[in-house]
């Protein structure tokens, strides 16, 4: 691999832009006219603008990608997360045009997009799963008896679903029929599929997920993680491991993430994304990312490895050269995602110009972000600003050195969700990994509240 | 300890703070009108401006300091690096005051000061020295047959010299007693004191150190590191830990050093100092600084342990908790120190207003700096902006790192270390270690090139 082009923007960009340069690989920004002077462009060797804003016309847009591949001579493309990250078709244009896809096989990728189908990998590779619909929900037959098994609440969803998007909660019996007919529609827009599958709902459930890696041949988990703190289903704080998930589900949640890469014989980095019921105490699939996450950060600051760096060198065709023994996990890491939003309003997006933008530094605080002070936050795109990572030998004070770094973080211009990280990482309940993926929406005065 | 002040400035006035916020101490910033404004002051929960720049009208006032101590309820006081960290005055007057002193007993502060009672310490400890004089130079004795018995070169040195201050060579019999009066007249003038020291020259000397810790019962390492990349004396990149030692070397000094601080009783962050001659592979010891380095964060980059914070445990009155065996070692660390200064043209200083400070970030980069963007760097004190640490599996991979970290730093308005720093990581000699104390004064170009 000699020259690499990152088709994406903001501050997965400028990581993987990072990660290349290290390792003497020459970078490619391709760039929206509306993200023309990000740091993105700045830190990259070279830029190509693929077009305007929105994303569909420049980042989503295949053709403006391969094209800008061509013009720059790179020889292998790195999607980020999101717009291309999973598109098994572009995966395969990319190949076909004989360069390399940083990322799993596109038949992986389309295995695990299909949630039904990954459920049965997850099955078949002894991976826990929550009751529910073995596969696709066969709608003409009784479905209500099929409910009734499974147990209410339940949930339907979209089988080609994903990022909470095509879900639908059913309280009893006689919601099923209707509730299922209006989740085949909303599939049948979004997805152009109208395949759904049932699951049982729980009610207070955490969110934590095993990071795998592998190059086809060996294959290795890099801990655990939990994404248990989000905002209309959309992560905010992640940290690994996960706090007080008890040590054989740990165990089982790990090595049986690890036999569901091998027996996709997956490359590079993926995750097994799990529910966790605290009540039940059991762990269940719930999907399997075949990309980078945004939280990748929190697993290489317990393990001390590039996950970006390890993409690009499997990627290049090299061995892992390490096992499972060789990987060592040490002390406790929370990632913040700094996005541009207002808390306080419904975290209605916050564009405008960055007029200061002070981060945090010290022992054990890392600080990804795709924006400067001076640079302005366009509304075409995610709000996300950058991360903060925070590492500590222990939780308890990894927590206290996020409350510091968080403090020291000042940005000024636009909104942002720092107040409310603080007043977040501030919650008895937080200390005490008490937290599940409603609670922000839960807990009374949280939103809404001055910092 | 309740309320810490912080005895200093920039940014190990800010390392300090975020250490004591993080284990819940409050904060007092001690500014001089200068630095109003500062980091520091806005980091604190508190700030006393203690008086005027140049520092000996503030920061090195002690009746200022031990009165903001007591105006604002401090119970405790962190002298940082410099200024009155080896002021053993100032330490008696500090427990006297009824406060806590984050630091080694006055009397140890005393005896590691004077140089010639140090190094027969050092004997006494087993810690290997060099070829000199055993104590203060007996000036009335035959001194050509002493220093014809060392061999030549050779240098004289004042008792209470450091820092590299109050240092001179001899190239032969002749020069032997002209020099050692010079010395001593410029020791009373410098140090008040004209006792000196004879001791062996290397040439091509490497400066290498190991970070002591103890509570005045268990003693530890937390490795080495080598500071040779000099210029007049000054470290400007040190690593840790030491590349191209050989290991029974590396044991016997972090041995020794852990035995010199066991002997001395040592409480609290103390490194030991050596010179490590390649040619003959001999190590030798220099001195004991009796207090934190400005290189600290390298040895917490590869052991995990955050120094400061132990620093304020132990000045607490706690128990280490740990030994040697619980200490890990992983990965490679290397600090640049960013000056306001041009290297182009002799170091000279570069005050200013700082238009803009981008930094760094990303994997294994840590930024601690004393200066944000729209701050000036005063003329009044040392140049130190601040350091980039930067940590990865192995030396090769974090020089790789720190090339990256260092392109992506821009600093305007002011002049500063920066294009002197990534010349240098391009360095062969760099990378295969076969740099020296003097070596940026001795390569041609490396010095007035425009980066």
């Amino acid at each position: 691999m000699k020259k690499l082009l990152i088709a994406n923007r903001g501050e997965i960009a400028v990581r993987i832009i990072r990660a290349a340069r290290e390792m003497g690989i020459a970078t490619v920004a391709v760039v929206s006219e509306a993200d023309r002077g990000s740091n993105a462009e700045r830190l990259a060797d070279e830029s190509v603008v693929i077009g305007p804003a929105p994303a569909g016309l420049s980042y989503l847009n295949h053709e403006a990608v391969l094209t800008a591949a061509a013009e720059t001579g790179a020889d292998a493309i790195h999607p980020g997360y999101g717009f291309l990250s999973e598109n098994a078709d572009f995966a395969r244009k990319v190949t076909d045009a004989g360069l390399v896809w940083v990322g799993p096989d596109p038949d992986t990728i389309v295995l695990m997009g299909d949630k039904s189908r990954a459920r049965r990998a997850a099955i078949e590779a002894g991976v826990p799963v929550l009751a529910g619909t073995d596969g696709v929900l066969d709608v003409t037959a009784d479905i209500e008896s099929i409910a009734d098994g499974i147990g209410y609440p339940l949930v339907v969803k979209a089988s080609a679903g994903g990022g909470g998007r095509g879900i639908r909660r059913i309280e009893s019996r006689a919601e099923v029929r209707g509730t299922v007919e209006v989740a085949q529609a909303e599939a049948q827009a979004a997805f152009n599929s109208n395949e759904v599958y049932f699951e049982r709902f729980v009610t207070r459930a955490r969110h934590v997920e095993v990071q795998i890696f592998g190059d086809g041949e060996t294959w290795v988990h890099l801990g655990d993680r939990d994404c248990s703190m989000q905002r209309r289903q959309q992560k905010v704080i992640e940290e690994a491991p996960a706090p007080g998930l008890p040590e054989d589900l740990r165990q089982r949640m790990r090595d049986t993430s690890v036999e569901l890469a091998r027996q996709s014989r997956y490359v590079g980095a993926g995750t097994v994304e799990f529910l966790y019921d605290p009540d039940r105490q059991e762990i269940a699939f719930i999907e399997m990312n075949t990309r980078l996450q945004v939280e990748h950060p929190i697993s290489e600051a317990i393990t001390g490895i590039d996950l970006v760096r390890e993409q690009l060198r499997i990627a290049s065709g090299e061995r892992l050269g390490y096992t499972q023994q060789d990987i060592e996990f040490e002390g406790h890491a929370f990632e913040f995602r700094i996005n541009a939003e207002d808390p306080d309003s419904s975290f209605m997006p916050s564009p405008g110009r960055i007029e200061a933008l002070e981060l945090s530094g010290g022992p054990g605080v890392r600080a990804d972000f795709g924006f400067s002070a001076g640079q302005t936050v366009m509304p075409f795109y995610d709000s996300l600003l950058g991360k903060l990572i925070v590492w500590d030998r222990d939780r308890e004070h990894a927590l206290a050195r996020a409350a510091r770094a968080l403090d020291e973080v000042e940005i000024s211009g636009i909104k942002s969700t720092v107040p409310l990280m603080r007043r977040l990482v501030a919650l008895d309940d937080f200390s005490a990994a008490q937290h599940y993926t409603t609670y922000i929406e839960s807990v009374p005065g949280l939103l809404g509240a001055s910092a």
